[in-house]
């Protein structure tokens, strides 16, 4: 068992700093491209066989974790909100969350009920993988933003209306969505995750007062509790450059940085006493290799051979990431010695 | 002649604090929306008189300042980069510029002889205009993500790609654009504005150190030579959370901050002895009166009062801003008395 991305969550020291890479399921790699012609999105992600199939395709390009393929909106239907993935559009929300009314027929749900295909998947991967499975879900805040702008938003206009003309309203659907994946978490933990992520990957879009009054509280509700489980938690968010140290009291074993900040300058931020993960940014795979290999190696010369750094990219590989780049990438990070 | 605005440039008390808004010329007011049914955009700008005229609709808001209507693309026509401004879907560059040879094409234009309206509209503004007349330009990366991408970007890649890949290219491009924007903001300043704002609006998609080695000196060769004609130079961009140190040594007499860093915590690392401007959230406007007021109180509050902080959004108004919000605010901000 390769448990180095386990020992940097825990900020032992390791032979080779950790990879994996956020999306590193996706459609730059053929075999996802070739299954993605005969199934949809939703089918992927709710039949196990195909969603751990996937899970383990990125494996032999050397990474030191698997990351189970799902998408953070899976626990929406259930509640009571559909999602489509229109094709080349991103996801829909049929029915957008915009009022007190809205808001009251989401569901708590039980996911051991209504996401078991996730857990069998866990279940099955466990018995595959000769890398640490890592669990995840979306964060309330970007969840809630998919719910209210009914997809994708570029200025997340609806969200922040609710979240600044009905503050009760808001902390409403929040701590539905806040319970939710907290119990959704869990169960992860509980079918066989060894670590979890959860992806705020918007919540850079407030300013820090307002992630501090109306988002922190119910990130908190999530990650004391998962705390208490043992498993490491890596909280993530892009564009977060003024929110990490907020971030980091809302909790998490390992914090995100994505490449906008420093890796050095982030970790220092974030304090020594965590784990950080990152953050080359994923446009360097459109560099020649040599480029990109440089840019890693600042990364990893920021990160400086302390122990607790698992490196990624500040973000989700893109499609057009050259497959053997990747792995090359890979090679790359394991062989890199500190001076 | 109401000189708050150009006092607080320079960091002389004033008897109220300053306000203008960012696109406080557009489709929020009504007058706005019946000029655009009868021309298009470009139109409008390439008219001295009607570019006059809607930089003149948002004034008797009670505004502080005034600033042209125009857009940070117009320079790139003449320099051979015809822009066409589609329905809805923002501009799109017909022929995007993504090799050495492309490049090269690019004219480095004397504005003289080809923006000939934007001065002629400058001079008329100036006989009619009793607040200070703010000029501007698109930043050097900000245009070139569009002359790259051809049109909007969400994760501008095929700009990474180019910078990463090319750098000579990439500063051949960025050296380009500089000298057109250094001598279009020259020479609006020749023809009457009393201040200019460098819009980089899109700079926060950049690491650090991409920032300093591929940019920063091209910002630095316009607004070291901007200094010398003592206008003030506004220098802005959004999601900068990252950048202000490296963007305040890049040059600037005032800092444009976005809502994303707490208004103190930023102008404490930009330094005292530059302005600053900002940095409500635009999306405010989607609040009760109420709540609009008490979040730019804690703007202001957090501005304490010390000369050389002009009121603005941290990006501009949203069409969906209600007039009568926007004239509220003004009041507002004019009215706050410091503790």
């Amino acid at each position: 068992m390769n448990d180095r991305f386990l020992k940097a969550c825990r900020r032992e020291p390791v032979d080779a700093t950790p990879v994996w890479f956020m999306r590193q399921a996706g459609r730059y790699m053929a075999e996802y491209r070739t299954l993605r012609q005969k199934y949809s999105m939703l089918e992927m992600c709710r039949t196990p066989e195909l969603a751990a199939q996937v899970t383990l395709q990125p494996i032999k390009l050397g990474v030191d974790a698997a990351i189970l393929f799902s998408d953070i909106l899976i626990p929406l239907e259930p509640m009571g909100a559909p999602v489509e993935f229109a094709k080349g559009e991103g996801p829909v929300i049929a029915r957008p969350v915009r009022t007190a009314k809205d808001v009251e027929t989401l569901r708590v749900i039980d996911p051991e009920e209504s996401l078991g295909f996730v857990f069998e998947a866990i279940r099955m991967l466990r018995k595959e993988l000769s890398v640490p499975l890592i669990g995840f879900a979306g964060a309330p805040f970007t969840l809630a933003s998919y719910l209210i702008e009914g997809g994708h938003s570029t200025n997340y206009l609806l969200t922040k209306k609710l979240m600044f003309s009905d503050p009760a309203c808001w902390n409403d659907l929040m701590a539905r969505l806040a319970e939710v994946v907290r119990r959704f978490l869990r169960a992860q933990v509980a079918a066989g995750a060894q670590a979890v992520q959860l992806f705020d990957s918007w919540v850079g879009q407030l300013s820090v007062d307002d992630y501090e009054t109306l988002v922190a509280p119910h990130v908190r509700h999530i990650l004391r509790d998962l705390e208490t489980t043992g498993v490491p938690v890596i909280h993530f968010g892009t564009g977060t450059s003024a929110l990490l140290e907020s971030m980091t009291r809302a909790g998490g074993t390992v914090i995100g940085l994505d490449w906008r900040v420093r890796l050095d300058e982030g970790w220092a931020r974030v304090g020594h006493d965590h784990a950080v993960q990152g953050n080359l940014d994923p446009a360097s795979f459109t560099a020649p290799r040599e480029v990109i290999h440089q840019r890693a190696a600042d990364v990893l010369r920021r990160a400086g051979g302390r122990p607790g750094h698992i490196f990624n990219l500040g973000h989700g590989l893109f499609p057009e990431a050259p497959v053997d780049e990747v792995r090359a990438l890979v090679d790359f990070v394991h062989e890199f010695k500190h001076a």
